[in-house]
């Protein structure tokens, strides 16, 4: 498990004051980038540099409390699958301050060679990185 | 079934030249808010001034194709389902050029009063502009 | 003048309840995508086939009156100037509904290679669109 | 001065293939998020307990050389001016690999009551906190 803490920005609400649930995507990418911060380079260079991806097939969330501005997310970013070219990744977002649990996501990821869009082997660094932190238990 | 098109704009799409994945969920949005946009004052007045809303609980999204800035998103939305004080929407989105199917999304909302976000019960425009296009088949 | 009308959204808005001010420079931009759409194929065109754009290299917005969700924004766009390879834009944006001016935006803009970022001659039919506009009372 | 560090987001990026220009008002306003944050509670508190806030009245901003995914800006923060009811934040964004100047913001806002959007004095902690990095010299 890999733990990363963003507080709420002034802009991710919405006109009902809470978070704007498709802000809880955007988030699952950035603790997914953070998660990929140890590979050299980080995900910016897997991206642009080495022109590999991680393009969404499956996407899963459950809401189950709101968020606010002065928040603070906690993510908890778990590998539940490690396919050949794919990967499942599961996000448990908490609100810091209270400890309720605000989202839970399950996001599934073809490694794609952005040149064309299309799905290539996985380098062994992503795998090694994926590998480190399977925890299929968290599978739904 | 209701139909909402809306161009892919500049900033839409990401450091992989496509559409960033968690923009879906907000065209999903978007194609809501048009949905109930015949009920008086639209959307913005359920929001404002009756101050009730549709919190996520639940999204599904499965990605098809990638679209790109100059494309034109096609969206289709049904209702799969309507509850006493929620409802399922299904959306489908097409690459409006193409044809090819880009994304299906279910969305499901829980009818709440914004000053609380708790659930309450659905005012009856709300629940006749959900039966007008109530299409379980489409349900999943 | 070219007028583009659009409708506040539902994500626009920012903690403190109106539009995030960030936002007006999103709506400048999608007006010029706007005032651009009578060259063939649009700006996307431009963008993704010719490769040619508009950086901005100066910006000034001048803030008027805060709008809210529900609101619709009408966007006067008039060009300052047209220079060799540059233009300048001036938007004002009012609250249709009641007609305030809720803000001002003068925008430099340099026509550019998008595969190098660097300047380049204007096209024919950029400038022809620009002139036909132009409406150098309005500048500042 | 106050720095501000912040990596370039995957979807800061346009269709151009660099950051999209309204991010960088975004930016800034991370960057007075950042400046406020010895006040107790941060700006977060100003902002949901105190209803205390700056809206922008004015903004001015030069662009010198793009950014993209990849990349961390250094924004450095000084004070150009405070008034009764107001306050200039001048703002310098580097490229922090390269130390390449990105742009450079003027911005101008008024302490207002966010229950009516209208201004009001400055809280002291507020005052003592802009005046503790005030920098005439950068103001323009």
């Amino acid at each position: 498990m890999v733990v990363f803490e963003r507080p709420i920005k002034f802009e991710d609400v919405d006109a009902a004051g809470i978070v704007f649930f498709a802000r809880f995507v955007n988030y699952a990418h950035e603790a997914m980038e953070h998660f990929f911060s140890p590979i050299e380079g980080g995900y910016a260079a897997l991206i642009m540099e080495r022109r590999t991806g991680f393009p969404a097939v499956d996407l899963k969330v459950s809401f189950k409390s709101p968020v606010r501005y002065g928040d603070t997310l906690r993510v908890e970013t778990r590998v539940a699958k490690v396919g050949n070219r794919s990967a499942v990744f599961r996000y448990r977002m908490f609100n810091a301050g209270t400890g309720h649990l605000s989202a839970e996501i399950e996001h599934t990821v073809v490694v794609s060679d952005l040149r064309t869009i299309t799905s290539c082997d996985m380098p062994e660094d992503v795998r090694a990185r994926l590998c480190e932190h399977l925890d299929p238990i968290e599978a739904t």
